[in-house]
């Protein structure tokens, strides 16, 4: 940590900081310099003494040196993290992909998209039974009716259940029925949720939240790993920006920047992260390109008539196209995506 | 709602999309433009209905013409909604003033606090007895006790107390303890919380989450009148920009912007809109100048040594010459601000 | 265009709003709705049309059906353009790389770069005379000697070259070097500099301003457009957002949507786009799956001793793999990437 | 400057880092911390430095401590500057009060103006002669004939001209008719442009452009000031955000931050701050509560028929309202608003 002193600051201020440092139980390296003075604090740095040292008299800023996160960072964990549970893997050479409806409407519905999603080559099958919703006026999901149908498509198939959990007190009933648990975007920093999936035995995909920056969304996972979770899966499903044409924005460049920072898989979102069904397969396509270990992908029997994100869904057949695109560019990138189609 | 199609759009795609919005019970006027057509959509309007128009092929964009709220629009309850909870009252003349620590550490820091408070003009008691925190490692709060704390400085002081709820479990028992509840902007969608604390008799301070647009802000606002809950304030807490020179970029143009759309009474927080104790004061008299109803402002006896927030906490004597400056701000607005102080 | 009224709009406010959409030239359909009146607008819609009617009294809101450019739309000219000078050419099945250094710092220097990057396949040199700095205390580029090893370059290896221009009084002077004009993202808005280059034969290369929509990016385009020049490449080099681990957020769902837009070819800066070495070469390989035209990547033979963007720039070995990479993408896309590598 | 390594540095990094450090001129302290090793660089710091140090092998990233301008620095110059042409005063105690139409339309209209303005209490006229339009196809201004319209209001009323330079051939011209040269937000790294404004002796209003962030706007003011033209006035007006519902966010932290950071007066545009007339009142009033040194409003004989920018001007009586209320805050304030009303 580094305590950029004012350019005013007097001796007394200079030492009363230097016996704050103290007091937090780190070293202080004092270094006069032309213009400021700073100190260098040695030893293991808190986000408290950052805080504390910030409303120090005289004191300009405080620039960490260390990452805020732990568990999370590729300095304890060099290797990467696979994920694998039932039909689905993403990490390494696997780009596992998860497909299929926003909302589970029917079980007809469910099951169709399962068989559809299987053939074009996905590994999990997602749909939303709890359904967070802007407005309390849309459609809320058909809660554990919906959990029953995911369940029987995951009998007909094979194929892997991931769905939302909203609520801690639904983290047992979801789990009952999915393989992996996923962490919407808007409860991405409720903390109480985070701790309940840390402590479940499923992978879990935390969502990063809309205007979450990077640190808040490697410690949003550091709350599940801290719990004893350690199958977490980091999905980019876009930021907020000034854009308008887009619902949000991609930014694809988080995909390296995790692999450098973080051990944990990435995931991307080319649904939310554009809004529009027609920007879905070149996005699913550079995704994979950028190096994503994994795609979550909407995809619906009949778009026109969704409950819900129709207008991001792709239909079957656009789904196996975008999937064969991205299939080519996968062995391009020496990568595995999905499973073999048939 | 206008629903706009694509410059090629066949006769047959047209007439489909006619066809929809009957089914959808809306009517079609048809409108053949210079150099495309558009329906203008007549009923009323529903979320839904915008959705499943927006995949309907060869339509270009859906345009709605409502505000997506109802109950908390101005255009169903014109005159303005007042809050009132024994000291407190926000909307009409009165400015309400909500000030002390972000987080209750000791009973001893937050009756001091209540006291410094009152005695310059605050009208209200915050203190934060469940904090939510980016870090797992970071100070979590309290709980029940430092409720309890807060509840001996009401005692104390006659203040009303406002204080955080994270979670549906705990509405329950922070009701009991305090007087408005306060939804954190971490937590502005998170809709089981809202339904929640649309079921209690208690005033509820919503913050806007840092992405949050108005409309999803007066949706958020909407869960929980929706449950019955009136008496609801809208609290702008800054908003994620690209400047970094201050933590959160506090847009004050929500103040009128609110005034026009909703009669709910709009409350300021200078100290996390800004992030910097510097800057607190001259953003508070803004904010009266900009029309606000009430403010949020965290202070501590000694935030040098705060658990949270220091950086951006006033100590008393900062506060009062905030109050005292604001005060004559109000007194320009024709307004009164707080309560005298003694 | 559509004219939405306020709810409490009088019949003599709707009269006159109509009475001033026929004063504009233009046909006015009135929809009664069930919340709200409309009018429907119908002829050939100017900006000013729409300044006009949303300053009359009770009009909420005035919503544009049409693009506000023309010559840069696909409705007018719907098959795609193609840009070719020289080594160079961008559109169709081609992808053109523009690769070197971001200053020309001596002949040696650039002509270097220019025989390395040709030899991985580039087909054109960047490299900038003219230095557009954020300080008034960095380099500002060699400008006429930096523009005559350009040149030299060029003559050495047959590579097109593009370089920027900053002010009109340069535009002669850079076009008599050079083969493709680069406005900056600085200058995108610089209207003067547009008409100057729209009226010489020279390819533009035009950069997206970081906070730039894409109705005003392709605005730009369409001043050079107007004043004849039909050589228009549209460049995206990233976005200001709150995100701080890169320098630009780059949203490469820019790709899709003005392809869907417009007829002109869209260029990928990753370097820009990410502000660090490490990302560029994932990021040009998604560029390439997303569907770019053409990408321009800072090359530069010692980046750790470079006058400026070392931090952002490939060498030789960094270039030639990420060429190798994105050659095997863009086969995997059925295109063709620059020329065959050396 | 703090030169952070990566964890695994090796010896031999470090010490290469080190060498350079001394090439530059500069002296290196070596801290070695529990995770990290940091160098703190000591000497007059360039930004070219920081540049050569972040590509150093194994170097993870460069903290600049000092702010990359000098002559806008209040470091170098503590004492605020106050501007002060004709009738007009900003800085100190005196509130500058800038207003007018967007466009010079007539000599009627803008005589008209000044006269209004200026008995409401305005001590400068705006107007726009050279008007850079986002579409080609925008009104583009009456150019000379507009100057000389703005004289012959001068003429009429005393009023000091304040009025856009859009390119570096029409400084002369322009400055010749106007008291204030200002640059807009379009052109806020216009560097030519700049120089060009630095060289004459005239204040100039440089605006903020939306993306900027406040170093890149104070190196922008440092362009001017490094010319020898001491007479800049900071203007903000508003950012590019996420947010619709204002055409800008206008920030009105940047008043507390500026004033800490530079001894440059600070004006404020809540006009396009807002893009909305009914904002502008309030967001005035707030401004003069954040202490701005200055105003800038559009305001129009007849906002209806307005050339441009009829959407977010005030007409006279508006105006006048304005002025009066802001007279009152500015009192608290203990501040003078514009001049005296007549």
């Amino acid at each position: 940590m580094i305590v950029v002193m004012e350019p005013d600051a007097t001796e007394q201020q200079l030492e009363a900081a230097v016996k704050k440092v103290g007091e937090l139980g780190l070293r202080a390296n004092v270094i006069i310099g032309t213009e400021r003075t700073v100190i260098a604090v040695v030893g293991e740095e808190r986000e408290h003494a950052k805080e504390v040292l910030e409303v120090c008299d005289a004191v300009s800023a405080v620039m960490p040196i260390l990452a805020p996160y732990k568990m999370a960072s590729r300095e304890v964990r060099p290797e990467p993290t696979c994920i694998s549970r039932g039909s689905f893997a993403a990490g390494g050479s696997n780009i596992g992909v998860i497909a299929g409806p926003c909302s589970v409407e029917s079980e007809e519905q469910i099951v169709a998209s399962a068989r559809a999603v299987k053939a074009a080559g996905a590994t999990a099958l997602r749909g939303g039974a709890f359904k967070p919703r802007t407005s309390p006026y849309s459609f809320q999901g058909l809660k554990e009716t919906g959990l029953q149908m995911l369940a029987a498509a995951r009998d007909e198939t094979g194929l892997a259940v991931v769905t939302e959990v909203v609520s801690t007190e639904d983290v047992e009933l979801v789990a009952r029925y999915s393989d992996v648990l996923q962490v919407g975007a808007r409860n991405m920093q409720n903390y109480r949720l985070l701790e309940a999936v840390g402590g479940v035995d499923r992978p879990v995909l935390l969502k990063r939240g809309p205007s979450a920056t990077m640190d808040e969304f490697l410690l949003a996972a550091e709350y599940i790993l801290n719990e004893g979770n350690q199958q977490v899966m980091l999905c980019e499903r876009g930021i907020r920006t000034f854009e308008s044409h887009t619902r949000f924005t991609l930014p694809l460049a988080s995909v390296p920047y995790l692999h450098r920072k973080t051990h944990l898989p990435v995931i991307i979102d080319p649904s939310h992260g554009t809004g529009h069904t027609y920007m879905v397969p070149s996005m699913a396509a550079a995704a994979v390109a950028a190096g994503a270990d994994g795609l979550i992908i909407e995809v619906h029997p009949d778009p026109q008539n969704a409950a819900s994100d129709g207008y991001q869904s792709l239909d079957f057949g656009g789904f196996r196209a975008t999937m064969d695109q991205c299939r080519r560019v996968a062995a391009a990138m020496d990568r595995t995506l999905g499973c073999s189609p048939s």
